[in-house]
C-alpha cells in the first residue's frame, strides 16, 4: 500500500480535528445507534478500516482543497493542472494498481476515492477517472513492461497527464464504426502513422500521454497506442480545447486530431485487439462513476437538507416542515444508499474475480439515472435561488446529465442489459 | 437450528433432481462466470450455505406446493388452512425465533423464506408473515414465559393460527388514535374486558390466537393481549371475513369484533406500553415484506421475459427483440437486485444489533414502490393477454398495490424518513 | 336527430330534479364564476346546448341504471344483455351515424356519451363501443346498402348485438399477420367459407352479428364479413366466453372460432381491402376511448376527493389537508381536463374532415396513459380500503390497464407517432 | 389594433419568401391533409387570421433577429437593451392592452407572441413578460390615468424599460411576509419613503420604471408604487445585477435596493391593496408563460428531431430509427400540443371574462412541468453533444427549470389547486 495514503490513514485523530463537523460523520458512524441520514443503511459497515481511512483522506483533501476552487473553475472553464499533482501526491491516481508507484488499494477503496472527488464536482472526478481508469489502466493492462515502467510512475504522481481517445465526431455510442486509422509507415520500420479525429476527450489539451484507439489498416482491427506528445513532430498532433460547455466546466475537454502522427510499435499495445481493450478500461471507469455519482447526489442531499432547514416560508416554518419537501429528501436518500450498496457489491465482486461487464452497465446506468433524477428534484427545494451558482445545485444537475450520458448513455446500457437478460440484441 | 430445515439443506442433490430447471439457478450460481439475470449482482454471494439451503427448501416447497394452488385460491378467495401446517412442518413459521420449536435461523434466512413465498403470491406471504412476524413475534418479544411456552409451539407448527389486530376502521395510518378499549372486569379479578373493532386483519377468521392492541381505560395507554378464541364466551368475539377483495385474494382477511370479551391478565403483555409493542412487530414484518416484494417482482420478471421470448409480433420477431421491451426488463431487473441487496444489508444489521426502524421504513417503502411500479410496467409486455389470470401478472400487480399500502403506506414511510433526515415532523 | 335523445334534451329541468347533486354540476356550469374542479378549464364551454343535453341524458342513465349494477356485474363477470337494449332505446348506440334509426349526433356528442358510460365502468363502455364504433361503423362505412338497411336498425336499438373480430391468438399488435382465411365455397356459388380463430372479442358470446376480418385465400388481402349467427350451420361458429378476467369483468369477452363457416358474398364488404377497413373502425373506437378514459379518471377523482375529505387521520385532519394528497388530486385533475380538451378538439376536427389517424393515436395513447397513471396514484388515497371493491377505485385501475392496452397498446401508438414525426418506422 | 402588427399581417406572402422553410409550416397548415408534427392537433384551427398573422410576424422577428444573438448573450450574460425597442417597434410589448400606443390584440394573440419569443429563449421571453405582463399591466390595471398616459407609451415602444419588484431575499413563495416598507415622509407632504430589498428581479438593472410592492407602515397592507429611477436621489435606489446565473443568462437580473427612496403619492396605485395587485399581474404573466414554455419545448422537439434524423449510429441508421428515440419524440410532441390547446382555451376564457386564477395556476404548472421534463428527455437524444451549447438544448433545459420555478413553483401551484379542489388549504 502506498505510503502517503497509509500515513493519512494512520492519523485519523489529527485529521478529524481539522475538518468541519459535517465531514466527520463517517469516522464515528460505527458506534452510532441512531439513524444516520448520511449513511442510512450503514454501507460503511461493509468497509475495512483501511478503506474508511482512505475515504477520509480523500474527503479531507476534496473538501479542503477542491471545494474552494470549484466555483471559479466552473464559471470560467478553468481546470487547474496542479490538481493532478496534488492527487498524485496523495496516491489517489491509479490507486487500485499494484506497483509502479501506485497505492494498490482495493476496488472498493478506489471507488470511495472517486465518490469523494465527485462529491465536489463531476468534472474533477472526470479528470481523475480519465487519468486513472482509462489512461493508466490501459497501459497497465495492455502495455509492454517497458511502457508501464516508463509511463505509469509519472502518471501516478500526476507529473504526466493522460487521456483516452476513443469517441469520434461521428461515432459516440457505436465505437465499432471507428474511422481513425493506423497504417505502417511507408519507409520507417517499426513505426505506425495515425490519422483521424477524436472528440469530447477529457484532459486532451493538457495530456502528455494520449491513449488512442485506431483501426489497423492492414487488418481492420482496433488497436491501442500510447501516443507521447513529446515525440510527435509538429503538425501531427493537435488537441484543441472545446469551450462553452454546458456542463463539466471544471474539467478540460478537447479533441485529438492526428495527421499521420508517427508512433513507435513499442507504444502499441501488443496483444489486445478489437473493442476488448477500450471496453476493459471503460468498465473500470464506469465502476468508478457508479460510486462517483453517489457522491454528487449526497452533496445535493446535504445542500438541499441544509437549505430546507434554514429557509423559512409561510408562518416561519422551515421548508423541511413541508411534506412535499420531505418526500424529495426521502427519495433521494433512498437512492443514494441503494446505489452505494450496489456499487460496493460490484467492487467487491471485481476484487474476487466475479464481476461481469453487465454488472457494471447495470450500476453505472442506475446510479447515474438516479443521481440525475434526484438532483433535479432536489434543485426544486432551492426555488429561484437554484439559479445562483453559489448554491452549487445547478452545477451538479448540469454535470450529472453528462455523467449519465458519457461512457455509455443510459439507453445504451439498457440495451446491453436487455441483451444479457434475453439473449437477443436490440441495438439495430 | 430446526431439524426439518436442516435435513432439507443437507440433501441438495436429491432436491435438485426433482425440481424444474428454472428453479435451479440459485444452487449453481456460485460457479457461474457469466451474467445471471436472475441474480445480476450476485446477492447470493452474501449468503451462507445454510441460508442458501433454506432458501432452496422454501423455494421448492413454494413452487411445488403453493404455485399449483394459487390460481384457484385467488379466483375464489379461498385460503387453504392446511398451508400453515405445511409451512410449520418445514419450519418456515417464526423461523427466526430461537426455541419453542422454531428454526432459529438468521434474519437473512428468514427474509429469503419470505421472498420465496411471495414469489408465488403476496397473499400467501401475508398469511405467513402475520403468523410469524406479527403474532409469534408479539408473544415472543412481549409475552410471559408461560404464554410463550403454551402458544408458540402450536403456532410454530401451524396447528394454531394467529393474527394481529391493530388497524381499526377509522384508524389506518394513525394507530395512536385507537378506539378499542380494555377495561377491568367489574367483578372478575384478573380479567380485562375488550371492546372495539379491528379491520383488514389477515387470518382473523381462522385464528385461534388473536393479538389485540387496545387502550387500557385506566391509563389511556396502548397494551397488547393474546386473545384465545377457545376461551371467549359466545358473542364476545366475532371475526367475519371480508370478501370481494380486489387483491390478496389468496389470503383470508377479516374483522375482529370484540364486545366485552374477557381476557385473563396472564394474556396481557406485562411490560410493553404504547406503540412500541405493535411497532416492534410491524418492523419485523416490514423487513420480511422488503424481501418478499422482491420475490414477487422476480416472478414478474421471469414471466415477462418468458412471454417476450415466446410471443412473436411483426415479421416473426420475439417481443424480446424490441427496444421498448428490453428497457422494461432492464429497469425491473435493476430494481429487483438493488432491493435484494438493501434488504440483505438491513437483515444483517438487524442480527448485528445495528438496525433502526427508519432503515426498515426505507427498504419497505422502496422495495414495495419499485416492485409495484415495475410489475405494472412488465404487465404491458403481455398486452391484452395480461387480462387472463393464467399469466399471473395481473395478480401480482393487484397484490403489490396492497403490499405497498399496508404496514405503512409509502407516503407514511416517506414522512418517517423525512422526520429522521430533517429532525422535523410533517405528519400534521 | 333521434327523438329519444331529443326528448331527453328538451327536459333538462325535469331531469335535474331527479338526479343527485353531484351529477348536476355540468348543467349549471355556464354561470359558475368560481373554479369548478369537475371542469377546471371549462371544456363545457366548447359544447353546444344539444351536446350538453345529450351528455346529461347519458349521465343520468348511467348513474341511475348502470352504476347500481356494476359491482355485482364485475364481481361475477356477469354482463346484462339488456343494457344494449336500454342504450338503444335512448339512442346511445351508433349515435353518430345518420339514418338507420341512429341519432346522428356530432362526434363530440358521441364522445360525451362514451365518457359518461365509462365514468361508470370501462367494461360497459367497451360493450357499447364494440356495438357502435366497431360493428355498426363497419357496416355503415363498408357494407352494401342492403346490409345497412337490414342490420343497422336492429343494432341501433340493441335488439341485435354486434362484435368485431380482428385480433387473433397469435396476432395482437400486428393484425397484418392475420391467419383467418376466407375461401370460395367449392360448390356453392356466392358463398365464402371462413376458418380461423379470433380472441379477446368483446360481446362475441352474445353477438348476433359478428364482423370478421379474414384473408381472402385467392388474393391474400384482408376483407371484412358480417357473419350472422342465425345463418351459421351448427358447428361452424363457436363463441366461447373467456372467464376469470383480471379486468373489464362487467363486459363479456370471448373467442370467435370459425370452421368452414359459410357466409354469403352479400355479407362481404364489397370494396374495402387490407387494413383500411378495420383501422377505420378502430379509429372511431379509439376516439371514443379517448373520451371514455377521461370519464373513468373523473370518477376516480370524484371518489378520491370525497374519501380524502371524509377520512380523518392524525389529529382529526381530513386526508385532504395533507400536501401529498393534494398533489395527487391536482395532478389528476390537470390530466383529466387536458385530455378532455384534446379529445374535444380531435372530435371537432373529425366532423370538419380534418382528422388524421395519427391524431387519434395521440389522444388514445395519452388519455389512456394518464387515466391509468392517475387512477393508480389516486388509489393510494384510499390506503388499505382500496382493497374493498365497494370503493370502486381498484376496478377502475384494473380496467384502465386493459383500456390502455387494447386497440393499440401505448407503445404501439408511440411508434405510430414516431413514424409520423420522423418519417422513419421503428416497428421492426 | 396597432398598425405595425397589422402591416406585418397584411404582407404574409412577402414575409414567407424571406423566412426559412422550417418556419413556414404554420402559414400553410390550414390546407394540410396529413399529420403535421409541428401542430399535431391543429391548434392553429382555433386561431383567427389576425392571430395567425401576428404569430407569424413575431416568429419572423424572433427567428431572424433574436436567434442569431442568443448564443453569445447566454454565454456572456449579456442582454441587449435594444431588443426592447425592437419589440416595441413591432408592437409586441403590452400587446393585449388597448390604447396608450399598445396593439390591443386578443389574449390568444398575446400568448402566441410569447410562444414565439420563448421558442428562441426563455430569458428573452422573461424580459418581454416583465415589461408587458408585470410592469405595464400593473400600471394599466392599477395606476392613475395620469400615470398611464405618462408611462405606458414609452414602455410600449421600449423606450422605457420596466421591472416588477415583489420577491424578497427571504420571501419567495410567500410574498405575504414582505418586509419592504413604505412610510410617510416625515416632512415632505405627498411623499412616501420606500426601504427594503427585492431580488431575482428581471430587468431591474436597466429599468427606468420599477414597480415596487411594499407594506404601508401605517396599515400593514401591501401597496404598489411605480418608482421612476430618474426621480430617485442618489443613494436611495440601487439595482445591482446578479451574475453567474445557471440559467436565463440571456436576460438581465438584479436586485432592487431601496433606502428611504422617496416616491410621490401620485406614483402609488390608488385603490388596490394586499396581494390582489401583484397577483393580478402575475396571473397575466403566468398565462404568457404557459404559452411560452410550449414554444421552448417545440424548439427542443424540432432540434432533437433534426438531430435524430441526421445523426447515424449502428449500421448507418439514423437515431430516429430507434424505438427508444421515437418514444421520447412522441411523448414530447404530445405534451406540446396538449399544453398549447389548454393555454389557448384559458386565453379564450380570459377574453370572455370566465377565467379564474386557478385555471392559470393549472396551465402554468402543467405546461412548465411538461416542458421541463420533456426537454430533459430530449436532451438525451443528443448524447454527449448536448454538452456543446451550439446544439441549444442544454440552454433550454437550464432555462425551463427556472421557468418552472418562478412565478409560482410547481408545488405551490399544486397546493393552490389542491385548495381549490378540496376547499382545504395545505400550505401550512
Amino acid at each position: 500500500m502506498n505510503t502517503s495514503l497509509f500515513r493519512a490513514a494512520s492519523r485519523p485523530a489529527a485529521r478529524l480535528s481539522q475538518i468541519p463537523a459535517t465531514s466527520r460523520s463517517i469516522a464515528v458512524r460505527r458506534y452510532a445507534t441512531a439513524f444516520n441520514w448520511e449513511d442510512p443503511l450503514l454501507a460503511s459497515e461493509l468497509y475495512t478500516d483501511d478503506e474508511l481511512a482512505i475515504q477520509e483522506t480523500a474527503r479531507q483533501y476534496c473538501q479542503e482543497r477542491l471545494q474552494p476552487r470549484v466555483l471559479d473553475a466552473y464559471r470560467n472553464e478553468n481546470y487547474d493542472r496542479k490538481i493532478l499533482e496534488e492527487m498524485g501526491e496523495l496516491g489517489l491516481l491509479g490507486a487500485s494498481i499494484e506497483g509502479y508507484g501506485c497505492a494498490g488499494v482495493s476496488t472498493v477503496a478506489s471507488g470511495l476515492i472517486t465518490k469523494e472527488v465527485e462529491r465536489v464536482d463531476s468534472g474533477y472526478r472526470s479528470g481523475m477517472s480519465v487519468q486513472s481508469s482509462l489512461a493508466m489502466t490501459a497501459i497497465h493492462e495492455f502495455g509492454t513492461q517497458e511502457l508501464k515502467e516508463r509511463l505509469l510512475p509519472g502518471l501516478a504522481k500526476g507529473k504526466l497527464a493522460g487521456c483516452f481517445g476513443l469517441t469520434e465526431p461521428n461515432h459516440g455510442s457505436d465505437p465499432g464504426s471507428m474511422e481513425t486509422i493506423a497504417r505502417v509507415h511507408p519507409t520507417q520500420k517499426g513505426v505506425y502513422l495515425l490519422s483521424g479525429s477524436k472528440t469530447w476527450i477529457t484532459n486532451s489539451p493538457i495530456s502528455d500521454v494520449l491513449i488512442v484507439w485506431a483501426k489497423l489498416q492492414s487488418t481492420g482491427k482496433i488497436r491501442g497506442f500510447a501516443v507521447e506528445r513529446s515525440k510527435c513532430p509538429p503538425g501531427t498532433l493537435e488537441t484543441p480545447a472545446l469551450k462553452n460547455k454546458s456542463a463539466l466546466r471544471a474539467s478540460i475537454t478537447g479533441m485529438i486530431q492526428l495527421d499521420n502522427c508517427p508512433v513507435a510499435v513499442e507504444n502499441m499495445f501488443p496483444v489486445v485487439e478489437g473493442l476488448t481493450g477500450p471496453f476493459t478500461c471503460l468498465n473500470s471507469a464506469r465502476l468508478g462513476i457508479a460510486f462517483g455519482a453517489m457522491g454528487a447526489l449526497e452533496d445535493c442531499i446535504n445542500r438541499a437538507r441544509t437549505y430546507a432547514l434554514e429557509r423559512k416560508q409561510f408562518k416561519g416554518n422551515p421548508l423541511a416542515k413541508y411534506q412535499l419537501i420531505q418526500k424529495k429528501l426521502a427519495d433521494a436518500v433512498t437512492d443514494a444508499t441503494y446505489g452505494t450498496l450496489a456499487a460496493t457489491q460490484v467492487a467487491r465482486l471485481k476484487d474476487a474475480g466475479k464481476c461481469t461487464p453487465e454488472m457494471i452497465s447495470l450500476i453505472k446506468r442506475q446510479n447515474c439515472d438516479r443521481a440525475l433524477a434526484n438532483s433535479r428534484i432536489l434543485q426544486e427545494v432551492f426555488g429561484g435561488n437554484a439559479a445562483s451558482d453559489e448554491y452549487h445545485i445547478a452545477r451538479h444537475v448540469a454535470n450529472l446529465f453528462v455523467v449519465q450520458t458519457y461512457e455509455g448513455q443510459s439507453d445504451i446500457h439498457a440495451l446491453i442489459l436487455g441483451r444479457a437478460i434475453t439473449g437477443v440484441q436490440a441495438f439495430v
